[in-house]
């Protein structure tokens, strides 16, 4: 099993937005010790790392998570351990959005909209991050509402006012997403419009996929394979789905379906730091626990990606060169049926790490001492 | 087109909520003159009817439309020339009901959320109300979090202690839904659940059919025309869709379906008053105008009813008998191409209504009025 | 892992079918050494129970399967160390059938259609099988192509007539599928179709599960555990699908999901004989090897059950009670991530079987020699 | 409604094997008067052109409607009143594509199937097509049975030979599908991967759209609009579906979205011939009669149309400019509401045509004429 030293530098990136309240848009359930600044949402985010060695970065959103201190918030991700990741930008929480941002018909609201990102170039230097990743919540919840083409050409001016004010080593992840928050249409609803705007765009623009936004059906390994074919794979936004944008925990829907994604990426050696793929999560956590979440979250992807190195290559492409369907197809479930749960722990206990890190987080009394101590305040949410 | 007169006594209810906020996970839209109590809710419905002569009941929400007195509310009511309506139970806006109400692995819970149906038991006869409607929003995100069999014989056991309250002119309204605010399952997740629970309990209690709450490709008139048969079809909650629970206006993303279950409902005049089917909408405005979006709905349904009386029956049977595939669509495609809108706004002025209630709405001013008039106290939400 | 004996007598039934050639609309593939009667279908199908000690019935399909003389045909199979199991109807491949068999607008088609299964019922006499299973392929293209409601009326006294025939240890199993051969509408589409149907007609009428005929994102494990409550779940007929009803080899499209029935079954000890859920195979093999799809087909089966066998059921109890929503998914999880192939593998060298049933079919020589044997004559394929 | 007179010079393309025997995997029906061969589909054909005025091209599928001599064939069609069409390619139909064709593992068969090409060529200069329609059925039933990546890039070699091929007023027509007749992948899926195969080869590579194959709940006029502004909408292939590829009459399933996949195309004059966008139609008739379900789909086509081109442009515009969500959607539904099935019989009567071209086609007697003359011979079929 030598080719699982490939985990050793394979990193997951997670969202500080994770650790605040979510849900859905019937009830956001508040838990005690939820953070309530960017400092502590850092504190929680370095458990995660603390524990598994797999989550040295933390993606931002602005503004939720502005300080007056870059450099004062960056020395606190340093002294817990963790660096500032990607920098998400906000488009759908102030009113004027309510029909689009970068896509509003009114030149007003677009400009507001690029400005934001602006400033967010302005946190990437500061914070030392180089991505810049761009959700487009806009779109139409009605046939004849605005114009399906005028707002792709008022995106791609958007757009490209944006990045002609990227720095050499910026690059801007812009994510598709099939439908919400708006029902008719998205105005970047799949992989195809995000790609048509990234060429259009340039080489420091690449796609993000978020495994949760596609239609019913769709197989997502194959977006993967073309992205990263064309040379256009930025990051992902790790989650699971049954239905719709369900942002559960990565491999808790169907684990046989994130293998396949990281059998993809490891043919093409993609989990390795030289392909720059950004592999993020971006999930929220209604109901459960949210610091375990989302260990369980990276040690789900890692499993996946264990998994998929354990992959007969050779036998693989034998079996598929002489058209053995069922003898192909069985190589890669022999690595799927391996339980590497044993395996993965010794490798973290020979790493100083704790073999079994949700119970390992259990026993740190972490989460009473952070409810106990985060009383007051405005507990950080989706809106705060 | 004699057939039209059967549009006479044809009425659709209102949700009192529609007139407050909502909006998606992502964002509330706020809007000036927003209503911020149910006296102000039952104002703007009855603007609706007022209008169209279409919509004269009005459902409540228990407990954002709680009030002290109600044999006042109910003097608004009729002053206003409406009447109260279905009585809808709200099961997912307590912390308590994270994991469940009338399911909760705890009984205390399910004896709370129990408790909340014989309140609004209370409420129905101080309104005059005779439908109590259950949407259960109770269900899993993540495979094995609980019994799926141990939450339905709990729910049985709830619904029978509420059944068993019920007056005799009293019923239960039995909704499903495929998902959300669940992704892994939901308690009742279709019509066949509901239609499980609706024959234990008895006559008094009926599915409630919300033309949103499907698996994509699903055929709803299918289930309109199957629960029509078996005697259990108890109301509608129309809205439109076009992937999840989009809650769009009815009849604005596939007027097509729309017209098919007014057909399935014309086959059996159930849209008759003696079938007690009582056709509800249950929408949310999130960037629409609230009350010219209701007064559209009423119109699309009506519409949709109208195209379908104008239906061919014997033709149709005729051409259905002698096995005439394409005959027999075209009779019912003839009636859909029917362009109703200049015989409908004629039965409207014949009635004394506005010819076109939309714009008769926006020449009221009424909107400005209560813009000006609602200063001040909070607006009425989902939450509120 | 004492559990795992509870794998003694659990079976799967495999179709005749399997063995001939199938494929889409297409294209039917043809292969050397397809069966071309009954008897080379039995031989095809007892070497899947001979190697995998797990497949001893094998169901028929009338009249793809007639026979002359079936004691002939029963003897062989009882040479072969199988038996009949389920005799399927075949109401899709005459002309007469081309609007409908047991819904059909003409009563002549639907007597028609009826005496069919009155012919299967003899073939059950004649063969000592019990159940009969439906699967109405009715529907309808169009809109208004037939009615809706007429249809289900028709098809209820058509079962009625079917089911009065029925001997005293016979029993109904109606199958219910989505979509296809019909676009528009099926006539038993859902589960609540089916079971409506088998409600009314009574105790011998059950309705059977096929994992391919859901719409996207159905929870197919919900409905498993809703038949066992109401004591209505005859049969499963398993096989994979991505999109439609792919007919893939059962677990390879999401083994997850299979593990997730499968514990729905263990939960009831429906797994064993005495509950009388007959547990199909219903696949074709397209493109693939077929004796050794079913092979593979069968093992996948026997795998999930054995996982599912090995969930903690205190500790998952325990969690679940506790609303521990992470620990009691962990639970389930931990029995799937098991890696069960080596004490599977074990058990069937302990029984006197091949350790790898699929190397041992390939090395029996079998292919090669009925290939050889099986030239002229017609290959069966679905239609012959 | 003078923009009408636009509809004067639009056309619809119809195919071939419209004309011959269809169905679906379980059962294809024969009819009685089914062509033998290409000259008597092209009758068939005409007919569509002769009642509707509608349909002047025929879509010709290779090696279906191979023939000797292909001037007297073209003169046979000059004759009917109607030209060749695209010329398709069959890459399903040979024993040797079973594991695919342009994308297959083994080099001897892509060679193959690139030289069906070259001949579909050679087709087009003696026809004068200048249209080559590929769709490829390559894919994948398992995960692992063949490398998703490695046959992206035999895919790419081949197309770059066929291409290079091409004469200078030749053009690829480069179909997606999202499923069938493989069901784990398919080799070009999505419009996307159409797309990057398009803009690799050159400005003679187009995208064609079929209506039939996306992922539920994909808004395809969004689909529409995006290739048309990077110039890459080759064609239409229209049909209706209501689940998978369900090939019925185009817009009988849902003619909203008919109407507003029109309305994009109005919006860019698309419509007209300088757009070079081919309407084509691409429909199997299973359980209806052939010919009146071509003319009753083109006359389908010409009323969506004509609905988009009643839309109020400039009403919708400045609906759209002042952010006025509902008052834009009614400009739309204006149109769609619009009777426009009394305009169009006129405008057919002013130009020499039948105002109801299926009660013509009844009253022709053709029908029986071609029963009674077609006896003896092959029926034609997808297979033939």
């Amino acid at each position: 099993m030598t080719r699982l030293d490939e985990l050793d530098d394979f990193t997951v990136e997670v969202p500080s937005w994770a650790y605040g309240n979510s849900g859905t848009r019937f009830k956001v359930f508040a838990r005690p010790g939820v953070p309530r600044d960017p400092y502590e949402k850092l504190s929680d985010a370095a458990q995660v790392h603390r524990l598994t060695g797999l989550a040295p970065r933390v993606s931002l959103h602005i503004p939720w998570d502005l300080v007056d201190d870059w450099t004062d918030l960056r020395a606190h991700a340093e002294k817990l351990g963790v660096k500032i990741g990607a920098i998400n930008s906000n488009l759908f929480q102030e009113d004027d959005y309510r029909l689009g941002s970068l896509c509003h018909p009114d030149s007003t609201i677009r400009r507001k909209a690029v400005q934001h990102h602006l400033r967010c170039l302005d946190v990437m230097r500061q914070t030392g991050s180089t991505d810049l990743k761009i959700w487009l919540p806009d779109g139409l919840n009605y046939a004849g509402q605005d114009s399906l083409r005028g707002r792709q050409d008022r995106l791609a001016e958007s757009l490209r006012e944006i990045y002609d004010a990227l720095d050499d080593d910026h690059r801007i992840l812009l994510e598709y997403k099939f439908f919400e928050p708006h029902f008719y249409s998205m105005d970047i609803p799949d992989w195809g419009t995000s790609l048509v705007h990234c060429l259009a765009l340039g080489d420091k623009a690449t796609v993000v996929l978020d495994t949760g936004h596609h239609a019913p059906g769709t197989n997502i390994e194959f977006i993967v394979m073309q992205l990263l074919r064309v040379n256009k794979l930025g990051a992902f936004d790790f989650n699971s789905r049954f239905y719709a944008d369900d942002d559960l925990i990565v491999g808790s829907a169907d684990p046989f379906q994130l293998f396949r994604i990281m059998a993809e990426i490891v043919g093409v050696d993609a989990h390795r730091p030289a392909s720059k793929v950004n592999f993020m999560l971006d999930q929220c956590h209604n109901i459960e626990e949210k610091i375990p979440g989302q260990i369980r979250s990276v040690l789900n992807v890692e499993q996946a990606l264990a998994k998929a190195l354990l992959v007969d290559q050779d036998a693989l492409a034998a079996a598929q060169r002489s058209g053995d369907v069922l003898g192909a197809h069985a190589v890669l479930m022999d690595a799927y049926e391996t339980d590497v749960r044993t395996v993965l722990a010794d490798r973290r206990e020979a790493r100083g790490l704790p073999r079994d890190p949700v119970a390992a987080f259990a026993a740190s009394g972490y989460a009473d001492t952070v409810a106990a101590a985060r009383v007051g305040g405005q507990q950080a949410g989706w809106g705060a």
